[in-house]
């Protein structure tokens, strides 16, 4: 988080909506990455709140009661506030001042093309009722990525378009100010794909009811576990079977011991090898995985002033580095400036 | 200007777009309603910076050049800086904050059918390159008057939908929080309507080539009277004449001797009054009405550090204003607050 580092090391930018506890998939997608990338880079994580009202502005206290969780959420899985700056959004008004810049170098048909607000747009039911807020939220996302000068922006692959749209606005107010004044951005891509649900559809969300939290109690854990599926197919344990299952993938994601994984996989494959057995063995991986991260929840979640001093200390540093940026565009473009 | 009047007194917010002189048309329309209800009101004038990016984003030099050039206009007609604020939107990220909450409260449909937008789209040529920033401009406006906690807003009859597109997302935002959090606002339309150009056009207006500017000289003005028209079909000055060309358009709204000109419109109407007298009556009319404000302007402009400061003291005031108008929504929609 240092100035002078800041200036030679890569940024980093991430962020989640507060809009539920982080789960499985946000962990193996891309927590885990967050937690190794803050160590060489300069990283920054958003508890996105101005971005989640764009399709909640019915009911910013849902927003604003989730703030506090995810940041117990990132400090659970290792996110260190002294190598990592987590902060607010909607307290960071150079991030509104860059997107209403930005809002003048994009066209409506543009942002109505863009595949993941089309996804999007059509997942939410808005119909004709698109809040404007959600059709202009990639510009937003673009300012975000802009203000802090991110060049590595981990996402899954679905986000892909949205870096896009951010590099297709850099790119046009480079040219129009004759240099590269903002860095493009490069979507980092977690190559382990997108974690399945516990019910082996292929999405883990919260929404669907397939979700298993970070925070989950052991109770939780075995649950979910029992609702997993190895090979809905493997009916005799000495026919071959698949492992392109929940279970395996799970085991892929989770369990630390590849070899041992590798070893079951083939043997599940060759026949002869029990769901049982297997099942037996993702739960323990699981309940190992996510007991120190309950633990380190529970621990945090009795230091809450300490959590909202991160996230003040967080956000005051990001306030400083996105008004850096903005200076810098307002000033290359031209904009009007008070006398001293 | 002072804040315990601010709190009694209603608020009145204007402003223009810094993209050239101002002239007759806004003196009639607008300027001179402004001077009038400085007294008695909390008057705040933008200069429009941001709102004019949203069609100027290639240039914004240009918008920048003409800033000064705005308030001298102000300064020359009689916008008194002791009784009206007069400030620099790009300054104000509080207006940017509250137009991001806003743009979440309006749907994409609605923007796309006010018509005041879908008019200015087709004047300017977009087809369907449309800059997010201009279809999303009214919600920049709303927040704006939102912001200054506007009742009044003088605007052309054109205009209007924008006052009622503000008042749809004042009144979404109330009923959401369960007060009257914001004021609604009313549009005041001249009674005068619009001014035509010198030409006869129906709006004078410096892209048509048609405007006389506030700050022409003597000769600009007399070669600006030889292009009236009073009536092009009378052809022979014994005949019955009509009084609603442009020459006596321009005599009823600027001739301060009502009844001379009631006079001359009557007989112009009967026939025997020639077209060269009445355009005789217009010159120093035109004149007397011009020569104060181009004395003050050029007075002025030997003064631009004291005109920067006005804007740099009007924009501090305007920035406690509308930061408070934000901190309060915020604080209604129960946003997360930083610790302290």
């Amino acid at each position: 988080m240092s100035d002078t580092l800041a200036d030679s090391r890569p940024v980093v930018l991430t962020g989640d909506r507060p809009t539920g506890p982080l789960h499985l998939g946000h962990f193996c997608g891309s927590l885990r990455s967050r937690v190794t990338l803050q160590h060489g880079h300069d990283t920054f994580v958003l508890i996105a709140d101005a971005q989640a009202l764009t399709d909640n502005a019915d009911d910013p206290g849902r927003i604003t009661g989730h703030v506090i969780d995810l940041a117990l959420d990132y400090l659970a899985v290792g996110i260190d506030p002294s190598l990592t700056t987590i902060c607010v959004p909607s307290a960071l008004p150079a991030l509104c001042e860059l997107t209403q810049l930005f809002l003048n170098l994009v066209t409506v048909a543009r942002l109505e093309r863009n595949p993941t607000i089309k996804d999007e747009i059509q997942a939410r039911g808005f119909g004709r009722d698109i809040p404007a807020g959600f059709l202009c939220y990639p510009v937003a996302q673009a300012a975000d990525i802009a203000a802090f000068r991110a060049t590595l922006v981990p996402v899954g692959a679905d986000q892909a378009p949205m870096i896009e749209q951010t590099n297709a606005i850099v790119r046009r107010l480079n040219r129009q100010v004759g240099h590269a004044l903002l860095p493009e951005a490069r979507a980092l891509i977690p190559a382990s794909g997108r974690l399945p649900g516990v019910d082996g559809r292929a999405k883990m969300s919260k929404s669907q009811g397939n979700a298993l939290a970070l925070s989950a109690t052991e109770d939780e854990i075995r649950a979910a576990v029992r609702r997993t599926d190895t090979d809905p197919d493997h009916l005799r344990v000495g026919d071959p079977g698949r492992v392109e299952g929940v279970v395996f993938t799970y085991l892929d994601a989770f369990d630390p011991d590849r070899d041992t994984v590798a070893e079951m996989k083939a043997h599940y494959r060759r026949g002869g090898l029990g769901d049982t057995v297997v099942k037996g063995r993702l739960e323990p991986v699981l309940l190992d995985l996510l007991a120190p991260i309950r633990a380190s929840r529970a621990a945090w979640a009795h230091r809450l002033d300490d959590v909202r001093d991160i996230l003040r200390d967080g956000t005051r540093h990001a306030r400083g580095v996105t008004q850096a940026t903005l200076d810098t565009v307002k000033e290359a473009l031209g904009l009007y400036r008070l006398a001293p």
